[in-house]
């Protein structure tokens, strides 16, 4: 099987930990390092990873702490305070018990690591089985990675699929990492704007939908990149199958109680340095939207 | 009352049509010449005008045409051969109509814009009279001047309405002209990325939602930029109100007869010189979709 760069994003070498810089695909694949949670917890804060890239990140950070001998719980209490949506504390909860329970914690995490791989690959092939031979399946945002691998489990199964990626505004992570994973992954793709999602779905042009998640409630709700919840709406209304790659539960119940990050507005009023908008004028930019269960046709479980 | 610049954005000065260059907005407020019809028509395809602007256009372009003597039939054609979702053949058969009933064009022509004028702002009256105070109001990409006068009629109605303005990628006629104008009118906006409506209407943020549209078929469907549709799918299951400020309808029956335009795609992968999109991908770029009349609340008509 051949990864995307994007399927394992962050890794561990020597006394520092690789970040894929994703904010400068697709002109440059380029790592940065991070050399200690610090750097590691500002990568995070300034969006330099994202989704499944995160979770790596964080548990390379507690390895890396682990070996500098760092208090865990102060490094689990920057990576908490980080960013609100996606649930570092079910992560960190989990390295902390560890911990406390004396565990080896080299081997919990680098195990935890490996069985993250192999579940995530099982997903693909979860996602894969759901796909027929010539679905065109539209998406939003990036799924780290998984989309390629799915196209190519399906592919081996005889099912050529192709995809519409949403460019995803404001830091069009659909078309600078989705439609760039597929397109160098051989897999067919077109590039949308957000707002086409509904033209698109009327024309009969899309027989499936598959997003990521950033947060799994325990009712089923998901937290995904803004604009998810626009989609899953219009797929409703066009009845077009709308199938979500989750990431595990945390232990919120509903989708309600999922925070949602609302970050600076010159972050989509100036792309690139380039001024989009009128400086006077206010924006609201919230990073995530919560999409209820009963719009999602199936979750597509990650079980750790 | 004050006019925003985009509610009359073309006129004959002298022996050439000014015409508000759209897409140097916000940056510059700016005019270009056309000396003559072929130099009109290229504005209309360049998208340096939309919506009303184009009427205005087609209008003085006749009158200046008619004045240089021009055969008006060729006129006709190439406006007509310009964009196709615009119902230009209303106008250019109305025009020819009155030239060959023998009547007098130059009082025709400024007779029809005068009434259009007149007919314009009972439009916004209509509008003003359906909101109340406090109304919050989702609108997408821009209504050529009317909301500034929405906004103003209704403050002397008691009645103080702020904006939510769609961004409407890939040209950003909501933040660059929408926003622009209610910020210069004093009337408070916030942009947020197309992406954001369902989110929005779930915070129940919005009370009403208004958009224009460029072509209004005779069953009440209408054209216009894309992302309105998914807009009105969104409104209809957020029960949100979703007005449509009209153009006068055309010949056809049912929005499905309405051509679509569909432009180059680096229109949409290229912004201002930069590159938002790996280059080899494909993007796919529909300006217009069509909302059928079941998801419109009301219709507000312009009846000229």
């Amino acid at each position: 099987m051949k990864f995307s760069p994007l399927f394992w994003p962050v890794t561990l070498k020597g006394k520092s930990i690789r970040i894929l810089d994703e904010t400068a695909l697709p002109q440059k694949l380029t790592y940065i390092k991070a050399a200690n949670y610090q750097e590691a917890c500002r990568a995070i804060k300034e969006m330099k990873t994202r989704a499944v890239g995160q979770v790596l990140l964080v548990m390379y950070t507690f390895l890396l702490s682990y070996r500098q001998h760092k208090d865990l719980n102060k490094v689990a209490k920057a990576i908490n305070a980080t960013r609100p949506t996606l649930a570092f504390e079910v992560l960190t909860n989990m390295v902390l018990g560890w911990q406390k329970s004396g565990l080896d914690l080299e081997k919990c995490i680098l195990g935890f690591l490996e069985m993250l791989k192999n579940k995530r690959i099982q997903q693909a092939y979860v996602a894969a089985s759901l796909l027929k031979d010539k679905d065109v399946i539209l998406t939003h945002c990036n799924v780290s990675g998984l989309l390629p691998l799915v196209a190519e489990i399906a592919k081996k199964q005889g099912k050529r699929v192709s995809f519409y990626a949403t460019e995803t505004r404001p830091y069009l992570q659909g078309s600078r990492l989705t439609a760039w994973e597929l397109e160098r992954a051989h897999v067919p793709v077109t590039i949308i704007t957000d707002n086409m999602v509904a033209y698109l779905l009327s024309l009969g042009k899309v027989t499936k939908i598959i997003v990521g998640a950033d947060h799994l409630a325990k009712n089923g709700d998901i937290a995904n990149k803004i604009g998810t919840y626009q989609i899953a709406v219009t797929a409703k209304y066009f009845k077009i199958p709308f199938y979500v790659l989750c990431p595990p539960p945390s232990k919120l119940k509903t989708g309600k109680e999922i925070k949602i990050e609302v970050r600076p507005d010159n972050e989509l009023k100036i792309y690139q340095g380039l001024q989009l908008a009128p400086k006077n004028v206010k924006a609201y930019y919230p990073a995530f939207d919560v999409t209820p269960d009963k719009l999602i046709t199936k979750h597509i479980y990650l079980e750790v």
